[in-house]
Order: C-alpha cells, then sequence, then structure tokens
C-alpha cells in the first residue's frame, strides 16, 4: 500500500505550428508531480521547451527529459536501425538541450525517460541499456530514469546502482506477461474506470490484464498520456481519486530493488 | 603589441555521411586554441560533436558551441525572419546539447559563438544581441561570447559587464568601415600572406584594407575557416608565424574597453 | 454579378502524427471546387498527399499544388532569403511530387498556389514572379496559378499569357489598398458574416475595408483557411449561400484582363 | 556474351552545402549511360536535381529516379520500421519531384532504382515490393526498374511482366549465394582490377567470389558508386575496357526471362 506515488505525463509534443492533444499544458501542470518534456528529435522545439520548462518551474513539477529518435514523421515510434553509440550521442544532445533550459529558469533536471521506440528498444536491447546507464551515471549522477519494471533498462540501473523509477501505464492494457498492449491508437477511456485502476494498483499492488488474471505490478510512478482524448479529464480523476484514498502525488523516490 | 592571441576555427560542420573541408580535425587541434563546434542546426550532429568535444578535451583547445540558425540546407547562411525570443531559445538549446557533452568528457565550456547568418544579424541587430546577452549572463556566467568588433554584440556585452572576445579574420578581406567583405565562394589562399597579415595585426594593430588603406584593427582572437581550400597548412602557417614572432597561441582574454 | 465562383481551401497541412485544424478532410471536399495541397516543404508528407488526392479524385474537386518555402518548423510562414532559381527548383521539386499522386488517382492538375510567405514574397518580388511564370508556362502548360489581384504574379502572368486566378479571401480582413491585412492568429468568425462578405463582393463586387470604405474586388476564386477556427461550419455557410444566390460553384476559369 | 551493356552511377548526393565524393558531375556524364539521382530524402535537394538532370540532358544519358528512406543523417542506408504503403508514397513523391525536373529540361525518365537500405528491403520483402511494382505499373509504365538479379523485385517484376534490369555492382565484392558482400567503408579499388571483373562479366557471365569459386552472373547495366574514393578513374577504366572489346555502353534493353 502505497502513501505516495509520482504522476507523470508527457509534455510539449507539438512541433512548430502544430499542437498535440487537447490537454493545456497548463492545467496538466496543476495535476502532475513530473513531466516529460520533448526534446525536439520526435517532437517539441526550442519553443515548446522553454514554454513547458517554466510551466514545470512555475507549478513546481519535477522536470523530466524526454529524447526519442531523430524521427519527426514517425513521432519517434519507428524502430531506426542505428548503432547503440549513436542513439546514446542522441540521447547526451537531447537531455544537455532541456538541462539547458533549466538553468535558464531555474529548474534542476529530475530524471531521463525515452521516448516511443526508443523506451521500447532500450528496454530490450543489453547494450544500449548499458551504456545508456553508463551514460548516465556519469552525465547525470544527480538524476534517475524512468523504465517499465520488466525492462533490461531497469535490471541493468538495478545491477550497476543507478536511480530508476518504474512507471505503471494508466491508459495501457497489461498482458499476463506484465508487458503493456501495443496499440496505435487509443479510444476515448472512462475516467472512472482508470482511475480506480490507479489507486488499485497502488493499495493493492494488482492490474486486471486483457486475459482476464490479475498480476502483481510494482512501480513509483504513473504515466498517463496527455494525447489521450480526454487526457486532462483522465488525469484529473486520477489525481483526484489518489487524493481521496490518502495517497500523496510527488516525485518519485527511487526504487533499488 | 600583443604577447598572447587566441587562435580559433570552426569543427564539426559535416552532417551524417557529409564531411567538410579537406582539414583532419585532429591535426587542427593541434594547432588551436579554441574551437566553435557545430550544434546540430546548420551542420553537424550528436555524433561529431561528441567527436569534437573529446578532441578538444585531448588537444586542451577551448570548447566553444556555435549555434545558428535551423537550416541544415543553407548551412545556417541564409537570413530566416525570426522573433529574436525564439532564435535565443534555439541558441539555449543548441548550447545545452554541447555543454551536455563537455560534461560526459569534464571539458567546461569556453565561450558561444553564433554562426554565419546568425553571427551578421546578431552583430546588427540590438534587440537579438541583447536578448542574447542578458540570457548568457543567466545561463552562461563563466564563459564568453566571441563576436566581432564593430558590432552591436560587442557593443551590448561590454554595456552589460558580459565578457567578450573580439575576432580579427584571417581569411576574410576588410574595408575601410572595418567591416569583413562577404564572399559566397573564397578561392585557395596563400599561407604565407594570410601568416603575415595575422602577425602584423597582432603586433602593429594594422590591416590593410580592399581600398589600400591600413586601418586599426582591435581583437583578442584570430579566426580562420576550416572549409577554405587548404586550410590545414594555412592554419599551420599563421600558428607557426605567430610562435615564430614570440606570439603565445591561447585562450582569449576577454576584453573590458 | 458572377454566375460561377471558384471556392477553395488548404488542405492535408498536418505532418507525420500532427493535424491541423479541426475540419475533416472529407467534409470539406463536398463543398470545395478546389483544393491546394501541401507538398511537404511548409507541411504535408507523401501520406497526406495521397489521401487528400484520392478525396479530391472522389469528390470531383480540383487538385492544386500547395508549394511552400522548406520549412516545417515555420510551417511557411517565415521569409528565407534564398535566390530566385532556388526557390523555383523548391516549387518545380513539390508540383512534380503532388501531380505524380494524380497520375496515381487519375486526376490531372490543375492549378499551383505557392503557400504563405512564398505566395506574398512573390506577390512583391518581380524576378521571382517572372521566373515561376516562365517555368510554369515550360512545365506546367495545362494549368494555372492562384494569387492576388493586386500582386505582381497577376500581373506578369498577364504580360505573359500565362491562366492565372484571383482570390477573394473570405477570413481576412481588407485595406483601402486591396491588401489583405497580416494576422497571426485569427479568432473564430460568424460564419453568416463571411458567407455575406462572400456574396456581396460576388454581386457587387466590394468589399468593405477595415477603414471603413467599400473597395473593388475582382476575383474568381474564393478562399477560406481549414485551421480557422470553425473552418468547416465558415466553408458551409459560404458554400450554402452562394447556392442561395444562384452562384455556381465551380473551378475558376482563368481571367485574361 | 554481350554486345552492350548500361553503366549506370548514382549522382547527386550532396546536400545543400555538402558534396559527396571528389569526382565531377560533368565527368562521370561523360562514361555513363544511366544515371541515378538523387531525390532529396536520403541525399539531394531540388537544387542538385536541376543540375544534375541538365547534365543528362546534355549529355543523352538515361535518367534515372533514386528514391530512398527519408534519413538525411544516415544517408538512406539505415532500416527505418514503415508500413509499407508509407514507403510507397514515398516513393511516389520522389519519382515525381524528379519527373518535373525532366518536363522542364526535356527528357523523359528512364528507370526507378530505390536507394541503400530501400533497394535492399524491397529486395527481400515481398509485400514492399509487390506493391513497388504494382504501383510502377500504374504511374511509370513507360520505365524500368533497377534491381539485384536474386532479389524479391526482379522475381516479382518478372511475374507481372514489369521491365527490369539486373545490376552487376563492379566495386563490391560477391559471395557464392550471389549476393553482394556488405560493406560499410570502402577503400580505393584498383581500376583496372575492377575493369577486368566487368569486361569478364560480360564476356563469360561470370565473378570470382570472395569464396574464391566462379559464379554465374546475369546482367543488363554495370553500377559503380560515385563516392568511392577514386571514383572516376574507376568509371573510365571500367568505360574504356568495355569499348576496347568491342561492348557498347548503352541504355539497358529490359530482359524478361
Amino acid at each position: 500500500m502505497k502513501s505516495s506515488v509520482d504522476l507523470n505525463c508527457d509534455m510539449g509534443e507539438g512541433f512548430g505550428h502544430w499542437v498535440l492533444g487537447d490537454a493545456p499544458d497548463e492545467e496538466l501542470m496543476k495535476i502532475l508531480s513530473s513531466a516529460n518534456v520533448a526534446t525536439g528529435f520526435h517532437a517539441g522545439d526550442p519553443n515548446s521547451m522553454d514554454r513547458v520548462v517554466k510551466l514545470a518551474k512555475d507549478y513546481g513539477v519535477g522536470l523530466g527529459a524526454h529524447p526519442g529518435y531523430q524521427d519527426l514523421r514517425g513521432f519517434g515510434r519507428r524502430f531506426i536501425q542505428t548503432p547503440s553509440d549513436e542513439l546514446i550521442n542522441d540521447i547526451i544532445y537531447q537531455v544537455g538541450a532541456l538541462r539547458e533550459f533549466g538553468r535558464r529558469h531555474d529548474v534542476e533536471l529530475q530524471h531521463v525517460k525515452p521516448h516511443g521506440m526508443l523506451y521500447m528498444e532500450a528496454a530490450r536491447n543489453e547494450e544500449l541499456s548499458t551504456m545508456l546507464i553508463d551514460t548516465l551515471m556519469k552525465t547525470c549522477p544527480d538524476q534517475m530514469i524512468f523504465c517499465m519494471g520488466i525492462s533490461l533498462t531497469r535490471k541493468i540501473a538495478l545491477e550497476k546502482g543507478y536511480p530508476s523509477a518504474r512507471e505503471f501505464y494508466a491508459d495501457r492494457d497489461y498482458d499476463d506477461s506484465g508487458s503493456i498492449v501495443f496499440a496505435r491508437k487509443v479510444g476515448q477511456l472512462d475516467p472512472k474506470t482508470v482511475a480506480d485502476k490507479c489507486v488499485r494498483a497502488c493499495i493493492e499492488g494488482k492490474v486486471r490484464t486483457v486475459e482476464g488474471n490479475d498480476i502483481d505490478i510494482a512501480f513509483e510512478s504513473i504515466c498517463f498520456h496527455s494525447d489521450s482524448p480526454g487526457a486532462l479529464a483522465m488525469g484529473q480523476a486520477i489525481h483526484d481519486a489518489l487524493k481521496a484514498n490518502g495517497i500523496q502525488i510527488a516525485a518519485p523516490i527511487p526504487s533499488a530493488a
């Protein structure tokens, strides 16, 4: 039974003239404890980064870099065959870019969360996750990484002693293996159903799978997607239900076992 | 008469599979005291940045961020009508990206030098130079800016007390106003002529203009272009001539008057 | 008093994962006689082009290429200092790309309409408009160009005998000079007001300016913007009001005087 | 024993300010019968396309579109996980763009040759090659496709009756399976050795593999790479050796069996 949990969301995922989703950034900031800010490779641009970092500062939300594959057209959701050391360079580039906006607005970087296919690829690619954790131990000793509980990223972070926070996906389905069921397009979800699922996961540590079974789930942060239809209502429902159940919403305490 | 002067050069200005110029980066590093590293908007990519930052570390060369307009196709040499605050965001982004590679390789950032048209635009655009200096005072208090002696960038940096280093262009012509004569394509220059010009500028503080007159020239850093044909031979000639005349090549001491 | 007028709209102006505006493409197609399809430089990608060209075919809407500056981040609304011959190359490239989707779906290209700042720059840049008309006479002899009535583009097209159609902007204000008043952001307009303005322009050939005067306005096509808030309702109102006043909506008959 | 063979080369593979290889385009054109022109996705831009198409016209060289993955940074050599129908849209876009420059300069398109990883992916991906051939039968009925002899692209083209020309790679090694041995970086090859290999393949229909065996090789076109070091000398040697052996260099006659 958790007394506190992190609530995170991807933000600043427009580009230039384009916006993503219908949830106003400022309203989202009011309910989050962590924000993953798009850093220009899969979405986002220097203007959106400046704006979102300032909002994170104003609302006291933990600032996270959300680096992705350099693939605006594919929104970072396509696998691009790339040597691991080059992906690490891409991540360093993007993390540094965001950190500098933090310097401007007096916000420390809290975490790094790879985006989309880069998150999935790191989860299954031992070489990539090893290089990533080694790099973060050097460049981001005061931050942590967000990852899936059953990922190689998590496993290697634990082995090397780098702080990591596991995510629970509020608006994605799980299967019996504990993996997220991939969905190209997610329809509008009922906010109360999603909120109940989060509360149960926090209190009982269980989630119902698509196969209809209950499995154990361990996590330090709840993630929902700002581009899901009705994202703000869903996020608000999660926020309110957690509070109503006496669960605080606060920066994650990285786990070590 | 100078006892010491900085020698700087743009570096890492390829992109992906493409390289620029025929001068090997490592050979250039041996003769420079400062390197301006392309940060991905006009040229350069995370891989080239990592490589060049590491070289700067290995050779003890001062590390500079070289941000440009976001214009790979135009190599940052085209004016793009953009609000000043958005250009500042672009600069913050690029400086941060480079600084992070410095974190990786234990190199502090030494300076910022806008590239191409961004350098020229800042020189004549008071709003942009004001925002730039104000921003650097916040985000780069331990760095300095490289600029032209007769620019608004220099004037505003002095007024606000932000460290700046003026550049002398070894491979560009000057006119009587003290401005650089724009050239789209520069042919191969005689290394000895260029080196003599630099030595004279250091010793006498004079340069011969295209109109045939001598004008006073004040600077803390000598710049030559790595994509000029025969760049390495030219740089080597400058380096050797300075040494032969007892002038040390070392990081610039920012001027204040 | 017109018996027929063209009704055109920009379409396919998303990019990858991003969409623009809230008007469904298929609903727009039902009320238009011409569609300007974004060709990937300021917006649009091969997937959106394929989709919109197929829709144009299905609904019998005139197919137009809508080439812009290569500037996804600025949505083609920023001036980029570029030699005219290079801009012409960009236009040829984009027109050809769209025409090929027409080959796939058995649709002939009807017109070319430069986008945003390229449209405005051509209007005032004699060299660019001259090169553009000369090029289209060679590569697009069976098409026409859409332009402003008071532009150099129109003037040169007339002089050279290349077909052109003048546009009336339904959702932009005019000043006494006959120019459109630039607006970075347009709020939601009353559909009836816009429709009445269009009907009056068709019947009386007049428009009320921001200064409060009536000026003569000549045109063959009415343009509204698909990314204006409430664009579909506005377009539907224009469509219905024209029909109710006995004005057919059909491909433009290029004017010659 | 061939009396005639096509000689092709990739061209226009710079981007903006960057050039690729040291072989001057105009010199290459003098020895080729077919040119594959980069169409902006992996390399090339509208300016290079215009220039190279004009050269192809001037020298009577067959004009080929050389579409690739949209990946400037990876030069089209990285696999990007993309639905086949989207890759087809990318190909249509690029082919049309190049064809339009042909309209400008009165050159018909002769062939389509996918670039790099797109060529390799089509070779092994039945769905992609099927869609590609079906699409070309509609949009490019008067052209042909260049492909590997042992590819699915070739197999499907034959089955459907679409013209195809098989390539022999002058500057790549073969293995016993008849496949090209992948090499990230190719060193400078001896022009005479390469030329002898081409002549033997034309006369005897044989090539020596890396395993040391002779295998049969059937082809209608010889390809060499313009970015190989010493490409012009190599191409010239191939050209001269073919001529000296009485083999004409001319546009390929697509094979059907």
